[in-house]
């Protein structure tokens, strides 16, 4: 919890409240999610109760919540910022309630990205006549320039999931179902440093081809390319995510050394491409245009990467047609791939984050083919 | 996986569309989460990128994936059923590819209930002129009613956290922080038989009085009563909540020790007051009854229960004013509580099925006080 201060939290309030301002929004709401956490340390779960923090031009924020979670809200960082709470009890009616708070004349609502369909659709017969938008229009704003803490909240968690890739020789062989090197993987995950595991994808041989795929009883096969992609979230809240591909003890078929030798130079060239005043879709296009030019363009079938921070995707997105231009304090994933379906695939993944005049890579694992002896 | 058989799928599908039919809905759309792994067995992650079952009247169904996950959503039970898959790229608009699937004249829209709302805002746009509903009116009545398979599901989650619950003893004891046993029993819970563990309460003390307390650095001291909230979820899909208190070492406080008796006698009222013909009203008034005329009313501050299935909180909510009749197959958690605020708290609670005649009860710990000697 270290990085949620009262200072760091205080500041980003504040600049939620003049962002909205300035946007001409009547008002904003938040659900439970990565914006109520990242806007107030309140990681609250997700559930059918409203929980919802209010923010109003030239007011002060307020957190509603129900009456049973008002000590939970009040034990978070969210307690010590001041903010007012309002609780509703079982049998009251939470958007009515939230409707009575907000200015007359409110005509333009935002709503976090992520907020329940049932949850906006009761706002929309609450507030019969108002404007239904998007708060990330405001808030990507913010919470794409991680602040120095952020960057050093990343930094970590990329040490910790690139400390669970150097001890992949214990876990990956020939001869153990995908399944039981992901439970490995997993428990390592939580042991080196992370609260939550996220996801675990074993991809071998033919599953490699597949890009989410996660885990099956497939028999690791000597010589199998196996595609290992993972993460969790640490204690703070901020997100891991690296993919390293291995050769599990014996040979690679030819065709894929030959690929993998493509992606690797794909890989490079989009990191050391990154630096503020290029375009997100300008990263994605210097990967692309090695692949494209060895003949695999067809075979890398994602875009280049996502945004990471509280959420582990998020603004910006490394692709085709986003013409953000980068600054620094951005972090992303750089992972291309190439697939071939019903034999293999491979993929190499760093989070990066902008600096002031180039790129950062958080995770630092050997991105050369990595083959395990049996 | 075992009950995501052909045969169980295809007709939980084939009830949603003939639903969809009856209820006038010209097309459901479903996003990843517990409404698209019951209908498909598909348990998709919920990211930005769009996958969706659409559910038309009078056609087939389609699942509508990203093509990097197509192989992925063949690969899952889904892919047995025989849906046709319908593809899309990064740099594509998939909500403009769903609106060109749904019939003309489409006008009523339903989607599920936790649609984000940056996905909801996006069909809205793709859709003019065409009405959102909420997916939940149809399809709760069909996860409402638990099927054999599912009631076994359910009674397997139940028994694994009956085994965390029965270790108690190794874990928790004065000295040691909340935090401390938290993780002992997280690693339980995983360990017990759940994919996933889904919440973690240790309320120790003053903590207990905060029913949605999680953990805390709080050092547990002798005599504490300690409310412990546990749940997880099966490779089946199927969640786990069950709550006992116990004291740690020692001797509790008077008045804990008498109110106590007062919220194990409501919480077995409710239980013996569930069968097949009664409201979920009902249920909630017989606990709430027992603690009112003891003069606790007011520190009951929550429902009694929440159902419980592929979701760990769904219908039927056991609250005042919902008058739905009870029906064989139903499966909810009764759980009263009495908490003093500043001092300590109390929560009973099971996960109880409605029977042909009654009711079974699938958390099986004891339910009087247990003290576990330090």
């Amino acid at each position: 919890m270290t990085i949620f201060t009262k200072v760091e939290l205080t500041d980003r309030l504040a600049k939620a409240r003049s962002a909205t301002e300035a946007s001409g929004i009547d008002a904003v709401l938040i659900s439970p999610g990565a914006d109520l956490h990242y806007l107030t340390g309140y990681d609250a779960k997700p559930l059918e109760r409203l929980t919802c923090l209010v923010l109003r031009p030239g007011a002060e924020p307020l957190l509603v919540v129900p009456v049973l979670e008002r000590a939970a809200a009040q034990a978070s960082p969210a307690g010590d910022l001041g903010l007012e709470l309002v609780s509703w009890h079982e049998t009251e009616d939470p958007y009515a309630l939230v409707a009575a708070l907000l200015p007359p004349g409110t005509r333009r609502i935002a709503y976090d990205n992520h907020m329940w369909a049932e949850k906006l659709l009761a706002f929309r017969s609450a507030l019969p006549g108002t404007e239904q938008e998007l708060a990330g229009e405001i808030l990507r704003e913010l919470r794409m320039r991680k602040s120095g803490n952020e960057i050093e909240a990343l930094r970590r968690a990329g040490a910790a999931i690139d400390r669970v890739h150097a001890r992949m020789a214990e876990w990956l062989r020939p001869g153990r179902t995908e399944r039981e090197v992901g439970a490995d993987i997993a428990e390592a995950i939580a042991a080196e440093g992370h609260a939550t595991v996220d996801f675990v994808i074993v991809g071998s041989g033919p599953n490699g081809a597949s890009p989410h795929h996660d885990l099956s009883d497939r028999v690791i096969q000597p010589g199998d390319p196996v595609v290992v992609d993972i993460g969790g979230t640490t204690a703070d809240g901020y997100c891991s995510d690296s993919t390293r591909t291995y050769v599990a003890g014996g040979e690679a078929p030819e065709e894929f050394a030959a690929y993998y030798e493509v992606l690797l130079r794909a890989q490079i060239a989009a990191c050391e491409h990154v630096r503020p005043g290029v375009t997100a879709a300008s990263v994605d296009a210097a990967a692309r245009d090695v692949i494209a030019a060895a003949g695999y363009g067809e075979r890398f079938i994602h875009r280049t990467g996502h945004g990471i921070g509280m959420q582990g995707h998020e603004d910006p997105y490394i692709v085709a047609g986003n013409e953000r231009v980068l600054e620094p304090g951005m972090a992303f994933s750089i992972e291309p791939g190439i697939y071939v379906d019903g034999a293999h695939g491979a993929r190499i993944e760093d989070i990066v984050v902008v600096t002031d005049d180039g790129v950062e890579r958080l995770n630092l694992t050997p991105r050369e083919l990595v083959v395990i002896d049996a």
